[in-house]
């Protein structure tokens, strides 16, 4: 009689990766965590049910019905549906405990009931970086956190790819000197400016309300294009008479201005005046970031300046610039667009010990030894042929992998076979271990 | 006019950790991370949110009521409550992609909404290894298993701990020769010893229905003390008649003798006819592990064998031994009992750099330089009196401090601060770093 067993699946939109993928993605975690370490962002962590009402507090259309809201007992729950809103209650909360600025950095996941589609997921990692000022923060952080992405995308293994930064106070400085009603509308057709193309992007302009001059006028400024300084310079000779497109002329210089200092070099980052970011809270510096040989995963980097994190939960005031990866996201496409290469480790064995009869005891011994030099070690417990063990090996990509034989232990000396090439070398295992941490990690 | 804000808080029974903490737990998180790599054990991620009708499938009682349960669109939804029965899912979704013996590690959050009490929390860290074989499984990795938990508490900075192994087998075959009807109750019974005594215990054996002759036999049984071979010897010399307990006695004892092989003092394990661990799936080998300062803290890291991983969700038998350590309670109590010493470090920073007038682009290139070489390095961007600024570096705890003034950038020397001693030292920047790199990390 067959046992009745309930077919084992998980829900739609949701990632789940096996052990060779599993561990390309831990290490993007981990490169992306040092990374931010290595500037001096402090870790934090926080739930991932908080109250609904202060959670929610203030939110509304599309992010509360994505939201996963439920209820335990008396209590009102949701899940958090990104780690910027946690990070502004967090700051005011801990406000007196907190050394400012504050630096912090959260990789976590968050949960979002969106429609799936192919690469959207309902949970997915975020890995986002944040300075916070207590009252006032200085531009130069601006250019610190373009100085992160930099390192970042460069410690992940690219090196094609630019940063497109902006200034919101040059947009709707001019905007605002060209007597637009609704910025919000026209900043979210300029985004689309590469989608749709300049045509539509005119009409669209001049339905929201601009006359057909101003409308072109928008377009010749967005489209100025040149070096950094070259476009700081035409920006300077407009001459537009408003304070606030000054301003933002200032900060962009001054991002610009560091940058060098940080040594990012100039192929990975342009000033792109069409970006704007949906988001109405950014009001100085916007980042995007993007693959060039992949330009259609579009983003995989923004974030920008805002004045005030936590108007929610305080009457402080605390600007703040942050940026935030989508590593769920990424890193799906990525191994979409095949760029991920082939995906060999399936475990972070670096050696594949076998016992042979009566050894075994011995093999656990050069195991231990070979794990207290801080190198992970494996012994194949399982009786069964040779070749069995081998392909055990194998199939998780192993790279070593030593016989323990009676004359092996007698003598010392262990064959030391390297999977990818078949080569062996005859070692001690104080030998062995030295090879093995001479290799790269993966 | 003040503006309205919502008072920032989260749920009881929910922890939060201000930086220093942080920092800390992350580091007992890192520590036992690794120890599980160097053992070759996969790093595995499974979604937060599952089907009900797969997470809950035959389950039912204290663990149902306990689910985080909810709708969203058509779905009935529930978070995880421990990190099993995801494995159980996954190993039997995957079935055809994983090599055997499938050994796993999984980090990770999971959920139970029990009536928040002191040191419980509602949402809090598993730490799980579990080796899953497919159709068998040598007992060899129950040594292993022990291994493991002697590597991880001592990585972890402890000496003065005990790994309590026992036999399910010998308790079983114990009882089934005894002819005792309701083996649960008694095993639950005698786990209670330690809280209740000899003689409580003994009363309740017998309200169970056992014979006073019985009752008194088991309490005899369990009560057999001494070295780990002492107590086999003492299991042999009982000459008792069931296959169970004999199998079991051999189970103990290939555990007991390989378990040198892996270096583990004999101080740090012992054979404890008394733990019986509550849950009905443990089959062999059974661990529980104790600080024997803090004996009141209970177990630090428990688990054991098991036949039968996936019954609910395959045909195939999957037989397994692993153990979970519940970091977030025992990061709790190791902080209540004073054992983690004074948090100093709130920043993963190694050194602040700090800029004097028309220093600030040299400041930036000397923290790239350090950057580059892997060290964590900040910069004090906003102006103010160098007391603030040093201020800051010793509230957050950052070992080393320089300032970059005009002179120090002409000679290319500086004045390295450590802020615990108050000294001083002139280095070149490549000597600042070569003793950053020198120090001990966080």
């Amino acid at each position: 009689m067959a046992k009745e067993v309930i077919t084992p699946s998980i829900l739609p939109g949701f990632m789940e990766l096996l052990p060779a993928d599993q561990i390309v993605f831990n290490n993007m975690l981990d490169t992306i965590k040092k990374t931010y370490e290595k500037y001096g962002f402090i870790p934090l962590d926080t739930p991932m049910i908080e109250k609904s009402e202060v959670l929610l507090a203030k939110s509304g259309g599309e992010t509360e019905k994505q939201v996963y809201r439920f209820n335990k007992g008396d209590n009102d729950l949701s899940l958090r549906f990104d780690l910027t809103v946690p990070l502004a209650r967090y700051v005011s909360q801990h406000f007196g405990d907190l050394t400012f600025p504050f630096k912090r950095y959260h990789i976590g996941k968050v949960f979002r009931g969106e429609k799936p589609q192919k690469g959207r997921f309902r949970e997915f990692y975020q890995c986002d970086i944040d300075i916070i000022g207590n009252e006032n923060l200085s531009v130069i952080n601006d250019a610190e956190i373009l100085s992160v992405i930099y390192s970042t995308f460069k410690a992940l293994g690219f090196d094609d790819f630019t940063i497109r930064i902006n200034n919101r106070k040059v947009l709707n400085g001019f905007f605002e000197g060209l007597q637009v009603s609704d910025k919000t509308e026209v900043l979210r057709t300029i985004d689309k400016l590469e989608k749709i193309g300049n045509e539509a992007v005119l009409k669209e302009l001049e339905a929201i309300g601009l006359s057909k001059e101003n409308s072109q006028r928008v377009l010749d400024f967005v489209g100025t294009k040149g070096s950094c300084r070259d476009i700081i310079k035409h920006l300077r000779e407009m001459n537009f008479q408003n304070e606030m497109f000054n301003e933002g002329i200032d900060e962009l210089e001054l991002v610009v201005n560091y940058i060098d200092s940080f040594k990012v070099p100039s192929a990975n980052y342009t000033i792109d005046l069409t970006i704007a970011r949906g988001l109405d809270y950014y009001t100085g510096t916007i980042y995007e970031t993007v693959l060039n040989r992949y330009p259609s995963i579009g983003s995989v980097c923004s974030g920008g300046r805002y004045d005030n994190l936590a108007q929610k939960y305080t009457t402080k005031k605390l600007p703040g610039v942050g940026i935030s990866i989508g590593l769920s996201r990424l890193f799906y496409q990525l191994r979409e667009a095949g760029i991920l290469g082939e995906m060999k480790r399936a475990t972070p064995s670096e050696i594949l010990v076998i016992p042979m009869n009566g050894t075994m005891g011995n093999a656990l011994e050069i195991a231990t030894k070979i794990r207290d030099e801080g190198v992970s070690a494996e012994i194949y417990f399982n009786e069964g042929k040779i070749g069995k063990k081998f392909s055990y090996a194998d199939k998780l990509g192993i790279p070593y992998v030593i016989v323990v034989g009676e004359d092996e232990v007698k003598s010392g000396i262990f064959k030391l076979k390297d999977m990818a090439t078949g080569e062996q070398a005859d070692l001690s295992v104080e030998q062995i271990i030295e090879k093995l941490k001479a290799q790269d990690n993966i």
